[in-house]
């Protein structure tokens, strides 16, 4: 059994607040504020050039990936940090397209990520004629898959819903048409078992600034499936993937293995503190994480319905069709999650209706729970929401 | 006159230590320490997901991009921050393409970093059939630029001698002949005065860890000429740089001018070592700081000359026709090198033969040029170099 006590305590959570946005950026790890503070102070400012090698800055990327793989089910050497996750997406896409060099379409669903979208769409305008992303609603995609497809690209937890794709029954029903897969895992790492492994995903990228807590902007990740990692050419092919980036040719070999996702010079602050970040996992068993995680859910759930009515449920009632959020429907949702969070109680909104509340059991308890159910119900009650400050949109919502 | 005593007390330069290498990583400016701290501990940690608003880590890759702009002659609006030099090579260059789409030749120099060409490789083989990257000499690239080439793209200074393009004449040259530019000022900004404006530059793309002192990993910034900014299609159309990102709008729509650059979320710890870094620059005259720059590295060379007769001088003698730092050849550079940061003078190396001295005003004086020739006449004299342990290549060199 994991004992959450011990990893709540590893987290900063500002007094007064019930945080239930770790969907969209995890609280901070304690210790990250000294690990930060020494990478600054006593590898940049001491080690100065030579930090690269003594303070093991150039192996980082790597040896991240490997702490982040057994999260996502997926062996040693699979798994490279750093970059964003849109620049990822491309990485992916662009090497999944030239796998099946005889198809043109891309297949993707309505409640994909739009960076997602965007990046394919990006990619084709460079392909040219005859490249097309093909996007069906998330429910229609098994039958979608056909052999014109040559990559299938599923965000697996929606970013607005929670809904749960079935990532080993689409990989299985894609592989059997002769398509590539790639998983956008950004709701998932962190949030529910994955086995890439198992199910045989070809690629799969991340973000590990979600349920992973790596800090605001902090690196990417991205797996490729050891067999087919020596086949893979990457379209940014940058030196740090080269097979010998300190020999300074003039032509790319790419490295051998997942090195070669690689691409240039990797934020190190960014690094450092998703290295505390992934300590709090140590011992931490997702599927303990995700049992707990349907228990607060549930319970979450089961008050709302019954304080709020007129609040909707936008996630699946199913605990097994769903990630680690909840979402709720309102017209005036952008207002309420405004006036909740006045109250101390942080979740977060995406257009047009959307309010998300994240139950990531590593730092949140019933306790949590009940106190948000508490505030939102008075929010609703008493139409705290209903006030012109509320209403104006702020850059980022 | 720019007061450099004033700048060399705002970095932290450690006991003993003369630091010749901010030609590679610039080192820490004190006050980053606390900025650092700050947006883990207060930001990220107090104001959590809200950060991106309230402290303003949204706007940053734009607002560092206009602080970044006076420094390269360019206007405000036309630089933005983020991702890595690598991946703004290739933003630039898909971008640079399709501007010219009648035509097929990037041209390029030997004396590029292998990462520019590596780019240009793999974006090729994305583009396919038809499209090559020609590289000739650094003194044939006037004569090379004929109504074949798409895309001169150049490093203005030479990451391994130092010798410097004119920027102004290649792409005058450049232009008419119908070519679009794409200067990569990795080696310039920061270090010599830079007039993109004045010489109509297309794109420019440069790294902040270097000159700019932002510290490991510290990301990169494009830029892009004002009038051509809307022109523009970004191959890698991330969600940051869609017109209304917190839409979510299922089409990309590029954002206006440079905003389009964006790509996905930015590293919010590198960009606060950066804006502390910037600080430095407040009030410093890019002009005096080349003016003092020559004075010390004349001094370099001339004592060098003199005093060590076994090491070649490999950048242009003339300092109007080199960047900011000294490059000498060896054939044992490397243990020379290694010996030299034993003795605490810290320079780099660059295969096969090359050592590199940089030596930058904001940090370093006559005094810190005497002592690194006191210590580099030694290792020379009495063969120090010449130790087993100097010569094991670490994996970063």
């Amino acid at each position: 059994m994991t004992d959450f006590a011990k990893t709540r305590a590893m987290f900063d959570i500002p007094e007064g607040v019930t945080y239930l946005n770790g969907n969209s950026l995890g609280p901070l790890p304690s210790a990250a504020k000294a690990r930060v503070a020494g990478v600054v102070a006593d590898e940049w400012g001491e080690l100065l050039i030579r930090g690269w090698n003594k303070a093991g800055w150039m192996a980082q990327p790597a040896v991240l990936g490997d702490r982040i793989a057994p999260l996502i089910g997926a062996p040693k050497g699979s798994v490279m940090v750093g970059d964003t996750l849109t620049i990822r997406v491309y990485q992916a896409l662009s090497a999944a397209l030239e796998l099946v060099p005889d198809r043109r379409v891309i297949l993707s669903d309505s409640g994909n990520f739009p960076t997602d979208l965007y990046m394919a769409q990006g990619l084709i305008g460079t392909l040219g004629d005859g490249y097309e992303l093909r996007v069906v609603a998330p429910e229609e995609v098994s039958e979608a898959l056909d052999d014109s497809i040559a990559i299938l690209m599923l965000t697996e937890v929606d970013y607005a819903t929670s809904r749960l794709h079935d990532m080993a029954a689409l990989t299985a029903r894609a592989h059997a048409v002769g398509a590539v897969t790639v998983w956008d895992l950004a709701h998932s790492a962190g949030a529910i078992p994955i086995d890439l492994t198992g199910t045989n995903a070809d690629f799969a990228v991340g973000c590990t600034y979600k349920y992973l807590n790596g800090g605001p902007g902090a690196p990417a990740f991205i797996y490729v499936r050891p067999n087919l990692q020596n086949h893979v050419r990457p379209a940014l092919s940058g030196w740090l993937g080269h097979a010998a980036p300190f020999a300074f040719e003039q032509d790319y070999t790419p490295a051998e293995g997942i090195a070669r996702m690689r691409i240039g010079t990797p934020s190190v602050l960014g690094m450092a503190a998703l290295e505390t970040a992934l300590d709090v996992w140590e011992g931490v068993s997702v599927e303990t994480l995700r049992h707990h995680f349907i228990t607060l859910s549930e319970l979450f759930i089961a008050e709302v319905e019954t304080r709020c009515p007129d609040l909707t449920l936008a996630s699946p009632r199913d605990p097994a069709q769903r990630g680690a959020h909840i979402a709720l429907r309102h017209p005036q949702g952008y207002a309420i999650m405004q006036a909740l969070i006045a109250e101390g109680v942080i979740g977060d909104f995406r257009a047009p209706d959307v309010m998300r509340f994240g139950f990531t059991p590593l730092y949140l308890g019933e306790g949590d729970v009940k106190r948000a159910v508490d505030v939102l119900e008075r929010v609703m009650r008493d139409r705290l929401w209903d006030r012109e400050e509320f209403r104006v949109k702020a850059a980022v919502t």
